[in-house]
């Protein structure tokens, strides 16, 4: 299955739950920590915990380059742990220069081999190219980002009265020969996606932000109910892998992811 | 010395130029593929020979995340070589939600120990805030950079009339409280250099697209002379590291980078 199929199959199940490994030694519970490689430990049960109801898992690449290659070596084993038919995204939000992001390219794609990376849009074009030539991946491009900064440039105003990220999501579109680009919106920008979901065609949308930032499943899964699309994750971090804190931190997990995809059963209609 | 002085003195010894080791196995002389680690080898060779005249090394991370856990450690071992007088600039182009942000930071500055890091805006000032906390290192924010694809988001205009680059360089003269902050501009864009240099204040400026991207390094030297300024580092990888591709690749670095040298003292009265 390629990446935009493996999305399909899980939306089909009701399950668009993203979780996301952005695991911190300093959060993970004090008896993994004597144990020799207690990151990998943590996700290896947090993976079997939770394959069963997650739609994707999201690697943020940042939680493990601080190891160096050894925290590399962790992203490695991880996903060899992750089943086949889930996706798993790169969260790197890479973008350089065209022979700058083929080398990005071919470190997530074809030496980690994920399926799906997260891309920052500011160098244009020829930054997003080299990761849209396999069309068996998926490219989530940066449109409108959940954190407070997106108020800086993502939101400025254009002298044709859009704004930088709408403008963002017009390339992503002309962009989509491959039909493998995706958008990153904030799930904490409610009135946003509901005033630019239209805009959005039948992008996949990755949505960060519930949970600890503030964002709810709810609004999202109301704003998506009334457009009447799917195609779409909502990740979770630290409010599945680190919602108990203690030992029984991947049972706690399960539960919460559980009580999660039931909220999407009854919102959302699939 | 901490990034800033590490600059201003090789900008007083009359040196700008920064030699980028975008180091690929499919570029590097023949002779040295059969041996174990002959990036490593590679770029000992060419940090030998030329550490003399750089101003700083700046390390293309994509080149060597292609081999993962092991391009890391290669990335480790490069730095290990560069001698401590030297600015290392982390070529990264990282940027993502402040919690984020901080583990990058992490990485670059306390694992690797890197002098320097190039860092994306998009995101906004969380996500740039990170890398500025310690003020003994150098954060290049990407304005206009050297790219065709700088004229997709970062050359749009706003609603007053300025583009989204602008707003970039306005903002990140406002949050140097650390007297931290520098600017990536395209050595390629030498039109829109002198239009804007006046706006840069004394930031230092990172100006890659010199040789292979068709920018021209005199044409960059008139720029800053009729502006009266230094605090400046031109990037040249293509064009030193594989001025000759053969055996002799070295000593060829050594004679193109003493040539640059060269026109920077006979144009640039420092």
């Amino acid at each position: 299955m390629n990446a935009s199929q493996k999305l399909a199959a899980k939306n089909s199940e009701g399950k668009i739950i993203c979780v996301g490994l952005d695991t911190d030694l300093n959060k993970i519970p004090d008896s993994l920590r004597s144990i020799s490689n207690p990151i990998l430990e943590f996700n290896k049960r947090i993976i079997n915990a939770t394959a069963e109801q997650a739609a994707a898992y999201k690697i943020n690449f940042a939680f493990y380059e601080k190891f160096g290659s050894k925290g590399f070596d962790i992203i490695e084993q991880t996903i060899g742990l992750i089943p086949s038919d889930i996706l798993i995204i790169a969260d790197a939000k890479r973008g350089d220069i065209g022979n700058t992001s083929e080398m990005y390219a071919r470190s997530v794609f074809e030496f980690f081999k994920c399926d799906a990376i997260t891309v920052s849009p500011y160098m244009g074009f020829d930054s997003v190219q080299p990761f849209l030539r396999d069309d068996s991946k998926l490219v989530f491009i940066l449109a409108l980002t959940s954190n407070p900064g997106s108020e800086d440039f993502e939101k400025l105003i254009l002298n044709d009265g859009s704004m930088v990220f709408q403008q963002v999501i017009k390339k992503a579109l002309q962009w989509n020969e491959n039909r493998n680009i995706g958008l990153v919106f904030g799930a904490t920008k409610i009135e946003e996606l509901k005033d630019n979901i239209a805009l959005f065609g039948d992008l996949p949308v990755l949505l960060p932000g519930v949970g600890a930032q503030g964002g709810r499943l709810e609004d999202v899964l109301d704003v998506f109910k009334s457009a009447d699309r799917l195609n779409l994750l909502v990740n979770v971090s630290r409010g599945i892998i680190y919602k108990s804190g203690k030992d029984d931190f991947d049972s706690a997990a399960s539960a919460e992811l559980e009580k999660m995809n039931q909220i999407v059963k009854k919102l959302l209609i699939i």
